[in-house]
Parts: C-alpha cells; structure tokens; sequence
C-alpha cells in the first residue's frame, strides 16, 4: 500500500518514519511538509542517513491523493481539519494524529481548543482510534481521529474498571506527567533546556484540551455525564507520560481481584502489560515501544483505586497507535512492524 | 553558639554545612558519621575544599556533648532514636532531621516504619518542627522533629483551607514527585543514573511513611481523624519536590478569593510565596533557597481546589527548615543565613 | 543457530536480547547470569513482558555446550578469560565482549587491566572484531574479541588516513566522552544520579585500559609502534560515545579531500556515515543503532586534522557489533537484524 | 556604590542578581532591557520573588548616568561596543561580559565575530579581567573586558606552564565541554531540551571565537605568536565548563613537581583549587561558584601534560568573575559577596 505523511518533519512524522521501515506492505511515497519542503529529510534529520533517502514536498491535494492510498497527519492544531475533508473526498483514508476530529462536539472543541472549527461534517464519522477499545470500529473507518497521549494511557488505565462499573466515574482524578517531546518540535522558552533540566513544572490546570477527550469516552462507556479533574505536569526527560489515577471503588475490592479483572480485560492485547500487586511501571520500561504498562493498588484506609498507566507519548501516544490502526484498517496483524523491545537501559 | 552535625557525609549533612558558612551566631565545631569518621570532609567532597577544613569524628557522646549546644542528626532512619535521648539527657538541644521523633503514635510509627521505637519517652516533648505553622511551640524545645520533605510541601499548601474549615479533610490525595536526592547517598540500583535519568517511576503506592505524617498534622488542624491518599513518584533530577494535591471544597469559591486567602495567611512568612493566578510555581524557582512556592486553581466543574507547592527537598525540606527552627529557638531572625537567591537556571 | 548469552542480565547482556529479538536465523537458548540465576529475565527487567519469557540459569558448562552453537559473553572484566576456553575445547564459537582476550600481548594486560592472564593460549588465535576493518579474518574466528566502546569509536575515525598514511600516529590524541551505561549494572557511587547529573568528570587520565587496544591497532595499521594519549570523560547521559580526535597532518590537504576519503574508504559499510563539511555528528543521531557516524576538519592553522566519531556504546560499542561479528562469521548479511532506525529525539 | 546591569534578562544578568543579593557596598539602581523593558523582573524569573522588587528599563543612556557609578554590561554580541563609549565618556566605569572589547586587533575581531567594530578607541584601553593573572592592571581600569567562559577555564590551567616556560605553546590543545546556559536565553532549536538531552554534540571546531582571546593572552605571556586548537562540545547540563588541555612538555618533569608549581602559582588565590595526583575535578564541584579547580598529570609515555581545569560558566565565567573584578577595581576584598559553597549534590 503506498502512504503518505503530512506533518513529517516534526517528532510525530519522525516517529512514523522511524516505526514503519521495516513495515512488510507499506510504500512510503510521499513526505510532506509546509515550513521545510524542497529539503531532504536526511538534511533535517542526519539520524536518517543511508534509511530514508526522500525530500519534504510542499501540500499539493491532488497530486499527493494521486499518489496515495492512505495519509498520516502530523500537522499541528488547526491543520486537518482544513484539509483532510479533501483527502476523504477522493477516497483516500486517513488518519489524523492531531486533535481535530476527536471531539463529536463542535462546540466542545472550540471550548478548550480556543478555535473554530468549519467541517463539522467529519467530526461523527470520524472513529476514534484507542486500538484496544475500538477494535470493533476501527476497520470500517475512513477517517481515523488519533487519540492524545495522555488520553491514551489515562483510558488504558481506567477501561477495565469503567466497563466493570466498580468506579464513581465522578470521582476521577487522573495526574499526568509528561516528558517534552509532547510539546513538539517548536521554538519556545518553555521547551529550552536550561529552563527544563532540573524543574518540574506544572502547566494548563483545570484547562488543559485533553480533558474533554478523556470524558467523551468515559460518558460513552459509563453512560453518565462526567465531570473528571485532569493536571498535566512536565518532566525533565525527553519521552514517556505516567498517568496516576485517583477514583473512588463503589464496592470493596483487593488489589489481587482488580489485577485479575485487569489481567482478564487485556488478555488478548498483546500491547498492554499489567504488573503483579506492589511492582510499579516505569516510563523507561516502554521508551521507544508501543506497550502500555499498568499497576494498581487499592489504597484500603480511603477505598480508592489507583492506577499508573504508562506509554510513549511518541509511540502508543501518537505514530506507533496510528500505525496499529492503520494494520487493523487493512486487516492486518495489527503487530506489524511494532514488535520492538523498548530500548533499555 | 557551637553546634555539631551527627551525620555529615550524608546529602543532608553537607547541605547543613554549606547554608552554615556564613551563620553569625553559630560555630561547626564537630562533624560526626559513623562510616566515614577519620577522614577529612574534603576528602570526600572536594567541593568544599577552601570552605571547610574538618575531619569526621566519630561518635563519643560525652565528648560530643562537652563541645556542643546544639546537634543536628542528618542521620538514616532509625539513628536518632537511640542516640537523641541521651544528648537530651545532658541538656543538648536537638535537631533531628530522620523521622524517627515525628509520630506521636508509637505503633503508627512501627507500623509505617517497620522497626520498632524503645524511647517513647520523648515523642510526646518533641515539637513538630514545621516552622510556619508551630513558630509559637518550637523557641521553647529541646527536640525538634523536623519535618519530612513531602509533608513540609503538602502542609504548607494545605494549612491555609484546612484553618479556615473550607475543605473536606477526607477528600485530600496528594500526588507527590521528587528528585532522587531526596533518597539519600546510599548505593541503590533504583538511585543509579542508568534507571533514573528519562524515567519517571512510582514508588511505595498507598505505603509511604510519611502519610502518617501528614494525616498527624491535618487532624490536629482539623480536629477530625483523617485518611489521605499519598503517591510519590520519582523524576530524573536531582532536587526538588512538587505536589499536587486535590480536594473536595465545601463551600463555592473562585480561585481569586483562595489565593487571597492564602496570602494572607502567610504574610509574615517570608519563605512563602504565593503565585498569582494562572501561573503555576516549578521546582527549579526554590533551587537551592529556603522557599516554598505556592500556586493554586479552583477547578469549578468539579468544584476541587487543586494546589501546586514546591521546595527544594534538601532545603525547606531538610537542612534549611532545620537552621529555621534552630533561629527561632535562639531567637534569631529566622532568615538567618536562609536568604539566598534560587539557582536559576 | 542455537545460541546462548553469558551475562544476561547486564546491560550489554540485556542489550543482545534487544537486538536479537527479530533476528531470523537464530534461536536464543540459553541466558546465564551467576548473580541472578533462578530468577526470569522479566523480573529482572520488565521492559522484556511478552517479549522474552525465560528464566537465568547458572554457568554449567557440559549442560550450556550441548545446547548452543555459539556464545557471547557479556561478562565482567576477568570471567571469560577463565570460561571461554572450556567452550572453545568443546567446539563452541565464543564472542567475547568482554577485554580479556583483546590485548596480544599478556604483559600490556597484566599492566593496564592489573590482573593476571593465565590462558594466554588464545590471545593470539582470538580476532579483534572491528567488523569493518577486520572482515577477512572475521568469518574465519572461532573467538572473536569484541572491540571496547571507545576503541570502536576511535579507530573508525582514524582508519582512513591512518591507511593513507597521511598523519603521525604518535601525534594522536584521543578525548572521550561517555554515557554512563558504559560502567555497566554495578552499585557504585561513581554512577549515582545524584552525583553523576549535571556534572561532567574526567576519569582515568593517561591509565584508562582501552589504551594499549587503540595502541595495537594503530600499530598494526601504521607498521610502527606508537604511543598516543587517550583521555575519558564521564558526561551526564545514559547511552552514547564521541572521540575528539587530533592528528598532526604530514601534508597539506584539504577538508574536502580527506571527506572524499573518507566516504571511498567506507564506501561499502553501511554502519559508517560521513557527515558534509562544517556538519558534526551528536551521539543522539546514533542511538540505539549500529551506526558510527564520523565528522572531521583540517584545522588549517596548525594543520591539524580534528575528527569526531560517535557510536552508541551499548550497539556499536557492545553488543551490535557483537552481532555484526557473528552474522559475518555465519556468512549471514552483516546487517541481519541491525538495521533499525535510530530512536530520535 | 550605586550600579547597574545592562541585559539583565539574560542568564548573565540575572545570575549577576543573585551573587549581589548580600554585597555589602552596592546598590543595585538600575536593571535594563531592550526585549523586556517596562516588565517586572519578577514577572520575568518568578525566583526572584521576596528577593527583587524592580523594573526592568529602557537603554536611556543620560538617565543611567546620571545614576549609577558603575554598569555591567550582559548584553549580546556587538551590543556593548555601541554603548559602551557613550557611558565611558561620562566617566562611568564599565565592565563588558561580552566579547566585543576583549580582542585588541581589530582585524582579529572582524574575522572571528563576523561583525565589524567601529570603536576601536577602546580596544586598547580595555582591561582584560582574567582577576588572579591581571590582578595589578584590573584597580585602574575605566573598562573591563571580562573573560569569556572556555577561556577563563583554559587560561587557569595553563597559566602556571606557560609562566614557568614549561610547554611549547603552539603543542596546545584545548578540548572544551560546556553546559547550554553558556548560549543564553535564546530561542534555538539547538537549545531546546529534547535535542540536547541525552546528547553530545560537537560544534564550531576549528572556528570559535574565543580562540583568538586564549591566543592573546598565551601570546602575551609567551612571548611568541602561536596557533591553538581549540574545540567545543554540547553536554546534557545547565551549568558547567570543563576544558581538558593537552601540551608538549619541553623537558621532562613529574607530576607531583607540577602540582607544587601550580600551587604555589596560585596560592594567594582563593578561588582557585590544584586537586592531589590521581583526583580530577567534575563540574558539580564548583556549581554556583566562583572557584575553578585544577587537575592534571604528566602522560609520561607521550611527555604531555594534560591539565583538566572546571568553572560554573555562568560565575567564574561570568557574573562571577565580572563582580571580582569589580571588587578589585574598588580596593575591596575580592571574594565579597563571592564565598559561597558550591551547591553539592
């Protein structure tokens, strides 16, 4: 199948680049970018050298759509949403790791993303890509709306008990911590080293866009209306996000049934890992993999459930979910061309 | 005044040592560590060669204590409680910087620490040293207490709601995050940089000793009998503690009228620092100083206050809260050689 | 091939079973780990869940020899020298990664490595696996020494105009600079984050034990017996090595020209890149890949020639040049499960 | 004595904030900004908090004048060789951080800064403020040129050789490692964290621009006119310079006589520290602080010396040495505001 990527010079793109080389029925063939087209991605990125032997190319509809059978978009915010409806129009899938198409609610989106947002016509159709989830829907999707990293390891962490309806959805508190790739590849004091290094920062309480993201699909699963807390803090390190979640249990539970039940949930997700009661995951653990690693405790004297969940936000929380998706699309294994060991120490 | 330093080779010690150098009241006249008595302080950290020009001794209580008025303990758990009672015995005033005298509750004590505690004697006459909040209590001790680095961070940004009854106590999760000096100069795999550096991990879930801690605090506060939740989490640098603590608010508020609170409530503090609002204090802003920042938003769709502190741990939260307390017992202007600017960056 | 790794569970052992995981014509039978035999490899490292389910086993010579074709030792400095000829006795093909097999001569061992060499039989029947430069000999080896992380990134950077001819070997100077997974999975307070982040040490000046290998090499190439200055320096990142080197030229050239040389001299190694004049290679660019990538410049003011090479010292440096040795030994393409894209950023 | 900061945004002027913090005979008047005029500086670095109630003003060169006695300038290059002549002709003392008055040939300056310089008048007036080496010329100086970091590391190492007549200057090579916060505040993508971190990169070899400043000064002391090299590195930390200089030793001489020469070279220095044979200083040591430390051994394989010298570039590289200077300039003891231990771990 030939593909595309737009958005390929920046972490994302690179991500896909880096994932997909060895991807058995895959045909990179085109790499787009608007800030740094007309340059070889090696020139960009010498990482690249004696790999990927390709030039960026500006945005051009339908010489690309010719092209391609299948788009990634690693634009930032506000991009797809202008142009993939072009791309649906002639056919060609696509898969969007931007935050356009996640909300059903256009009025939600403009909300927290600060933005208007004109083709609300895709926003329903768009089927929202957490693979383990939506397995089931995932196949027949034209348009694939990528979920965020720290939606991605907050929901893994939270499904098993959710869908077993052991949890006052209400009382979800999820604390997130993120290393800076998240941010992207931008120039911005709040990126640069000597203001990272050595500092923990928290950033965007009670505001930050991914919130509505984790509710819709809360509400979806638990059939109520919810309101959860969500904080985002980064972290001196270049990948990883961990998720600690708070919630209050409705019932008495111990930690070895939740393990159990968590165990029994994911039992045929090859990408999901649940650690034995009193061993933690670590965000090393998963650098540079698609796994998400989850533990849990149940903290007896509040009753409350916590989870830590975590993934790369470059890999589960961004190119390596939108490749898997992409591999159940076409009725692939979706494993393919994922199966790597995270690079440790 | 002359003082000792019971545990100097340790990151508590040196850091004692270094906030000391230019105290007008108070001569270093010995340094005491069990494992690396004989030695020269510079030979094993060069870093204050020029500075200081001591030898660790060993320990000899009624040598120590003909030469002293004052001792800090930078000891491991489980020092202090043994040697403590007998310098009190002599009239020695002590500072002890372990948790071994900060539970009034000898079988919480044992329970969260897991060895037992002979003395009792003296957990009742120790005083809590959190130096903001029991200022009145501690110029009349004999034993301080000093605070945990993790409560010092939580309390401090919780006292201000929980005096003025606005919080449900039984709703209060803290999610903790320090740097790695916080576990001491101890040869560990889990402190080696390998497994430390791009890696955030959780550790001791529901388990951690200073919850009790800091449940003794709120309940006296209170008047309630209290459970927390307290997580702590490791980050890839070397100082610093941040916590992130959430709680149910009983009563509506905007974020404005808190921080307000908050400033009043610690205007006499010079140590505290309350952010304006939407700027989140990060852990590099008190490198190295005595400061504890303090930012906080009322998440009004869930009507949670959410509040960001930070110290640095080996400071506010060890040796520097230690020499505040050792001020206000003498007297002195508690800023004594604490008045120093953050590293940044 | 059945296979076994000796030392599994440090991190060039832990390295090997990354690298191997899709490697087609080999099967991994046996991991031996005298410190943590008994347990599975998994408890050890959880970042290998679904990956590798295995348990260590202890070194049993008979029991490890019926089951494996060949062996790599990932070993502490002194083990294999002791292990390895019980091996070859029995057939076994042994790559050692390990230095005790790496030096001819058994005084210049006993001297730089301060231990004595007993079974000097195979010092001269081992072959120094340099892969490119040494590729005839490779496939011929029933013991391959597996050049140390420093000499590999030095040497490369050095062979073409030592082959030339072109500038004095005794006017070589060597700075290095390494991550500190290259001391290994030890307990040392050497390695302790705290005091390893954000500092950089010079280590081992004029005595550091990978002299007299780079020595050897530079001698065999150059036909004369040299002495150079080699330096290390610890800096604060997990992975990764670069040599600054500097040679006096024995004529004039230009940059351009020795560039040229460069890329003819390693026109058919894929794992060596030659970055453009005025680019210089960073240890990133290279991480967790197999590649040694090389920059260089003609200081025309002192006709000094200055090159930079980096590898990633647990690949190139360790266990993917391991691999590279053995698929070279089995006729294998020598980039037989290797060819992966660098994790960047 | 009333005194101002030009630039006082920067890393460099706010580092010059925190070491004046307690100066017992300055007053801090002014703080200017062109970027960030008419901003609290506490809007700006929220550590400065308690400590800093000023605004940041525009460049008004009468209003300066008029007061304040003397005027840091921490200004980017080709900044202060505008301004500088206006308060110079108003009698107000000034020292440079930059580098626009530290080369005394024109012609030098325009080739390696690639700007020209219209006002040479005071290139040769300027006083270069290396303190312990051009300690009798600093106390009549109008101008000082403070030293660049890398040279001020450099020159402190070789001082003590070059006096004694011991090395052939034109054998040097300087090998630097510095920190990011030595390319200031700036928005580059080079500085952004998830390119640095876990990085070592190489940059401007054979071209930087204190290459001719180091040459000057071992010129100027030699006698001769010579050619270095000189080369720079990128590591993964904030702080921190370390050069490790390589040189031919012109007779033969030990290592421990060379220690002797260079304590006794420097013992009315305060600020400078000769490690014992076999101990070599890291960057941590002197973290915050004014101090540089040396170490260095003969390599008697090869006869070089190899002298390994570490400062805090933002101190002894900066606003350290710049307020040294400053103290020298009015008869004051050098080290005042100057003793502060290095911050350890």
């Amino acid at each position: 199948m030939n593909i595309g990527i737009v958005g390929a010079n920046g972490y994302g793109g690179v991500e896909l680049l880096r994932l997909l080389q060895h991807h058995p029925f895959v045909k990179i063939k085109k790499i787009v970018s608007h800030s740094t087209q007309g340059n070889s991605i090696t020139h960009i990125y010498p990482h690249l050298n004696n790999v990927y032997d390709m030039n960026l190319e500006a945005m051009n509809v339908p010489e690309i759509a010719s092209n391609v059978d299948l788009l990634f978009f690693a634009t930032p915010s506000g991009v797809s949403k202008e142009v993939i409806p072009q791309f649906l129009e002639q056919g060609i899938t696509c898969i969007d790791l931007s935050g356009d198409f996640r909300l059903k609610n256009k009025g939600e989106y403009e909300k927290w993303y600060k933005q208007t947002h004109g083709t609300t016509a895709y926003l329903q159709s768009a089927v929202y890509g957490l693979s383990e989830v939506f397995r089931e829907k995932i196949p027949e999707a034209k348009l694939i709306s990528n979920p965020g990293c720290y939606p991605t390891a907050a929901l893994l962490g939270l499904i098993p008990v959710l869908k077993a309806k052991m949890i006052d959805p209400n009382s979800i508190i999820i604390d997130g911590k993120s290393g800076v790739s998240g941010a992207g590849r931008n120039l911005s004091l709040g990126n640069a080293y000597a203001e990272i290094n050595e500092n923990v920062k928290a950033y965007k309480l009670a505001e930050h866009q991914h919130t509505p993201e984790i509710e819709q699909v809360i509400n979806e699963i638990s059939g109520e209306n919810t309101n959860i807390s969500f904080t985002t803090h980064l972290v001196p390190m270049t990948r990883g996000i961990m998720c600690t979640t708070y919630c209050q249990l409705t019932e008495k539970v111990t930690t070895e049934k939740l393990i159990d039940l968590y165990k029994s949930t994911y039992e045929q997700d090859y990408f999901i890992r649940i650690r034995p009661k009193g061993v933690w995951p670590a965000t090393k653990e998963v650098y540079g993999s698609n796994f998400c690693d989850i533990g849990l405790v149940v903290d007896e004297r509040t009753n409350r459930l916590i989870i830590v969940s975590v993934i790369d936000n470059l890999v589960k929380g961004a190119a390596g979910q939108a490749i898997q998706n992409m591999n159940l699309i076409n009725g692939w294994d979706e494993k393919t061309s994922l199966q790597t060991v995270p690079i440790y120490p």
